[in-house]
């Protein structure tokens, strides 16, 4: 689904969304091999652009989101809702969507 | 499906329900190329009409709706009731169906 | 569904129903071309026949209908049980499945 | 489904259950016309026969039963458990899928 | 499903399970007519063999079965798991699935 | 599926889950005929090897399962998660599934 | 999916995710025979890698996950989203998902 948007920074995810953009695949294989396009598999990485305020449990306590800007995380194979801003394509997943953080070493 | 209204003013949304209206795509694309009717992808954005008072929780207290009226959001590209008022469509969310919130650059 | 009712003032709808009458299209378009039966789209503004008291939430509070009698509402397009009343046709709804109220203007 | 049952009044519902019996539709139309055995319809309107004590809810409170032994009421087109008592016809539905209450007028 | 227990008395349900036999239908009508074992339609009545303790519900607090054991009961249609003691058979239902009670005339 | 394990006890079921062992029909029907493989029928019977601990309920308690190591009880036909440890078959279910106790006479 | 990690230990599972590692089969059965690859059947157990936080309940109480990092546990036969790090697979499941500890004997 496509946006008029400039930049992507405009978008302020609602309640415990994420907004993520999954990091791309060298062009090569390891040891080096020009992967053209049709073998690029999509990776499970991704960088968190935004995020929601969280969502209000039954207590009514505003529960944030467990992934923030600028980390990595690892996000599910399927699923998440498909954002085009200019060339640019991003997902929005639930917090509780997302797999795991990637820590740096 | 079809009402009598003259004007989209007279709709008040009930519960967390929040009325929106489409952006509509400029007839041509960034490089100016006119776009006739059938490659006009439907946008993603849309500008709040109106929303409903908010819904009920189980302590029985009011949770207004996230978005406002006059404010620029990010519908999910499927669902929504279609309502026309005249030649206009409108579309019907749930509040906790709107996925982001657009910010003025 | 039929009932044997002579009028449908006797219906005391249940819990958080409420029972609407659908509004006629005039069988002329606004430019005033008769509409052949076939072509009157069914209308989803309706007028509130009678609600029951509401429904009971956990706490144990009767939250009442949101809509009240003799109020113009937005219908969904489908859904909603059709009772015959000699040959005039009601529906019942839950509260929860009205869309909109409409105000006059 | 049938039972060896000589009365319908040693069936006593459980939990919030109401047994109700439909009423025969005369074998004529308003206007007096014969209606063969095919073309009476189900009537909505049925008489409780007896109801369940009600249901206990996440407090532990009890919820009495919204309609009483005698009433007449409007029961849903489909659904509801069919129980044979001689050659009478007993549907046995839950309280919350009564749809209304029919007034004497 | 086959058991190897010589007698139904040694079950002792779980929970709100309630174990019952339906009553065997007296191989002829009313009129005296025998029916051979196909006309013999399953009855919904049943007695109540033995019942588990109850639930426990959100608070903790244990629910007993609104059945006891010798009382006759009406069994829906459908469902409950069969099994086979020797060459009886029983059938265990959850409390909630017991239809009704039939008192004693 | 299949586990490396030389024994079933170094199995410790999590949560509310029971690891049973259904019991063996002997090869002879009560009347002594010999049952070749095929005929042996499965027996709902079976005794309980190990238990977990129990489920956390909304209110933080644990409630520990209602069987117990040793007893012997009654399980479903269908259902449960079979595990082989060497030639031996076992079935893990939960607590809830398991359909009553069956007491020594 | 695969990932462009160069170590496990990078993965930090969120909420009640536990990740771990399939055991793998010696290439020969206990009699000896060697197992060409497709008969290695694959096995149930596996090693916790690493294990989020746990999970929050309605109370707000964090509930930490019930295996811990270098445990061995009993995984089901199916599900778990299957994760690459350079040729190793790795899975992750919800902590209630996974069936079993295996004690060490």
């Amino acid at each position: 689904m496509s946006t008029l948007l400039k930049s992507v920074s405009a978008l302020k995810p609602l309640f415990d969304r994420v907004l993520v953009q999954r990091l791309k695949q060298e062009a090569r294989t390891a040891s080096g091999i020009y992967l053209p396009g049709t073998e690029k598999e999509k990776l499970m990485q991704a960088k968190v652009i935004a995020t929601g305020p969280g969502y209000v449990n039954n207590n009514g306590d505003l529960i944030p989101t467990s992934v923030k800007q600028g980390e990595e995380v690892l996000i599910p194979g399927f699923g998440g809702q498909s954002i085009k801003v200019g060339e640019e394509e991003f997902l929005l997943f639930r917090d509780s969507e997302i797999l795991a953080k990637v820590s740096k070493e």
